[in-house]
């Protein structure tokens, strides 16, 4: 999309002030790491402002902290915010027709609210609700009594199971599996029996999930997303876990049966957290974190290794086995030094 | 879904005996970890046992090893068992009835048995053949010469390659993918040149696979899933790898090529076992365990760590990790100790 | 497929010559780890060579630096390659017939080449274009704008997001996703905001990505697979990444945002790469390394453990941890040798 726009007319969209040259001409949004020239970045911290500063960018979006003496910038209360803001109006989200595609396959007496939006060869079975607004694209597979809020967006290929309750402004991307059975047998008669799971997932408002990541259903009651949170690709929560407020979960994470989570945790990447874990609110754990089962962390505190150390203890660990090597020459050369001492002791 | 029971009843449906008042109501199952009042709950082991008689449930189901002074109690020979049966009993599984959907897309020449159901937009191409009480749900996608055994069930969105071979009483989630081509290239000419992949999959009987899961296709041959192997969502089984009967292979957990594992082996989550690997019957690996290509793992054993070892040096590492910050600064004084005791000595 | 060859109509396929009597029937081709009688099979390292001679085939492809005095040989330049051609001679790809499926699902003004073939249930969204001779198989969703190269295949229940831009000859695996938006937020007024992601992705010519993959789109510009990468199941590739030519990424491998690879690059399975981290050409990274925020890694080296470290000092590392209670022990004696050292001295 090709666009030109002044500074002082930019600065009008995110309630900003320029200071330097307003009537420079801007003709794009860069990325902090990609910057083009003559187009305007945000910049909310040190490292960000140099980068910002020595590139082709032709102004800086930046909050009372910083100022520039080489570019031409505008102040903000909340930088990202304000760049947020200018990409939704310069790439408006594109609306999704409102109508159900004539190769859907919709039960009978299922409920479909207002200006919704169902793609091509979705199957929605029967019991199920869709709320007002609500976009379900293509090949999606929403089976049966399954409550879909409003606002919500379904990218192609995902799979809601049965019963499973989806609030509103619900965002999930393609391929993801919502509501599929735990993974729980009981080894009984030299057999794998299977735990039936009679449970369903309830993901609340706001909550956005990526692709080809599984939530897996309840044997009784509900695994639960809370409200606000974000969900990577190719996550895995198991059955009975619940999250609460504005979790982050990052790609590859694990979370198995029972596990608990409280508000603002988050999950950096490929963290595996075992069953029957309590972690407190404002918990974070580092990528490749490991918890054992039943284990409780502590709000507020930030982990790392497995099993899972404050972060201090952590690093002083990771040193630890950076010197190693050394470690182990040092012995053997006291081991010598030991042997002398004696041998001297001895004359 | 409410209803209820008294003792007495519930005692008859799972050939059980009341120990306390055999008349009082039960009104619902809970799971040990989320008790409701007015409850049954099964305690197969001392901490669930303590679980349960502390709860608001109104009765327990045991074996002989246990009683309780708190609560009435049902004896039966397998309280999980028992259990499962009574999940079953009230909330019995939801038939999905015979018959083909108008807008399932089936080749010609494909054979279908009785009482199969097959649901909107699944596709079935030619040579296929399907087994009587079969449910393959919709949107799934069946290639060419496949053929799938009685009584299996496939969740919406799976992707099962041509030639593939699925025995009886299998169910697979959504969105797993049966028989992609594995992982096979060789560096010639500064290419990658593509190995061809034109061998198959065969899951034998009594196979349950999660969501999200891959096994992927031999080069020649086939890869193998043994009878009653149970797989968790997000799992990787490449090419030309054999599983034996009833393992368990949690999330994340990675296998690859060529590898064999016996009977009865356990990966907890997030194993990764390299190519060419066997390992032995009643073989455990503890979450995280990665085992490097070529490794024999004796049968009987349980492993931890990358590479793996026995759970008793396993632990001992994890614990010398632990202390090493105390060893470098031990390590440290006994340096400064011994140049001490040398100036004395050379006073 | 049964057949049956002399060792001369073999050699005279795959341009290589005899050693021994080249009447000699076979009646397969055998993978190395699973050898039939009567098959001929590859041998280029000392390792198969062993193997393949005490196996029961009739014979061996080898290059000029081997020689069997057990076995017939047919010696060729490269054996790896001849025998991916005699794979593909004695199983010819099945090629899908050109053709639209009645219920594949077209929107007005897609642009379709010669020779295309489109399954079941696909959905192709308007302004796309798809290039001669490419197969979409059932159950595809291809997104708005999205372009699509020639000779390319798509197998079932792949989602293409809207823009995307696929070169030719690229082959992507069922269930993959290409495009979904990166995981990107910004925590304002104590919620997670959304950053938009309008850029999209480019895969390049001769691209092969696995089953149950994802590669998501950029914020704003491209995320970018180059020529000749292969990317196997389940991987992760986030917003903005850059992958070079003829990079491997094995499972469970992820790459975090804005990363940069150069070419040549390999990914043993379950690597983790942290967000705008380079790795330059020809670099190796091994099973489970770990690599931290913005780390630079210099061309040519091979790489283990978490943080990376050259594989010198990770083996020295591995050694040293696998040696720990011994390290531990040998402290806690030379603590005790001192203490009588100084008891002496005293005396």
């Amino acid at each position: 999309m090709r666009w030109k726009m002044n500074l002082k007319q930019i600065a009008s969209l995110i309630d900003g002030s320029v200071k330097g040259d307003d009537g420079l001409e801007v003709s794009g949004l860069s990325p902090i790491d990609n910057i083009q020239a003559n187009t305007i970045v945000v910049a909310d911290n040190k490292d960000k402002m140099k980068l910002a500063e020595r590139s082709s960018a032709l102004a800086i979006i930046i909050n009372k902290d910083f100022d520039s003496q080489l570019k031409p910038v505008i102040k903000v209360e909340h930088p990202m915010k304000a760049f947020i803001e200018l990409m939704n109006h310069f790439y408006p989200k594109k609306i999704k027709t409102a109508g159900i595609h004539a190769s859907a396959q919709i039960a009978e007496g299922v409920s479909i609210g207002k200006n919704v939006h169902i793609g091509a060869n979705v199957v929605i079975e029967h019991g199920s609700k869709i709320g007002d607004n609500t976009v379900i694209r293509g090949n999606c597979h929403v089976g049966e009594n399954v409550i879909i809020g409003k606002h919500c967006e379904l990218f192609p290929n995902v799979t809601l199971y049965d019963d499973c309750i989806i609030g509103n402004h619900v965002v999930i991307h393609a391929s993801t599996v919502i509501g599929s059975d735990g993974f729980g047998y009981s080894f009984i008669e030299d057999k794998h029996m299977k735990i039936p799971h009679v449970g369903n997932v309830i993901i609340e408002d706001n909550v956005e999930i990526g692709a080809n990541t599984v939530v897996d259903r309840a044997s009784l009651g509900s695994t639960r997303i809370g409200q606000g949170t974000k969900i990577d690709n190719l996550v895995q929560v198991a059955h009975s876990v619940t999250l609460g407020k504005n979790n982050i979960l990052c790609a590859f994470t694990g979370i198995a049966g029972s596990t608990t989570c409280g508000d603002n945790v988050i999950c950096a990447a490929n963290v595996g957290i075992s069953d029957h874990v309590t972690i407190e609110d404002n918990v974070t754990l580092g990528a490749r974190t490991g918890v054992p089962p039943k284990k409780r962390l502590r709000a507020g505190n930030v982990y790392l290794g497995a099993p899972p150390r404050l972060i201090e203890k952590g690093i002083e660990i990771e040193i630890g086995i950076n010197r190693l090597p050394k470690l182990h020459k040092s012995v053997k050369e006291l081991k010598n030094k030991i042997k002398q001492l004696e041998n001297q002791l001895v004359d």
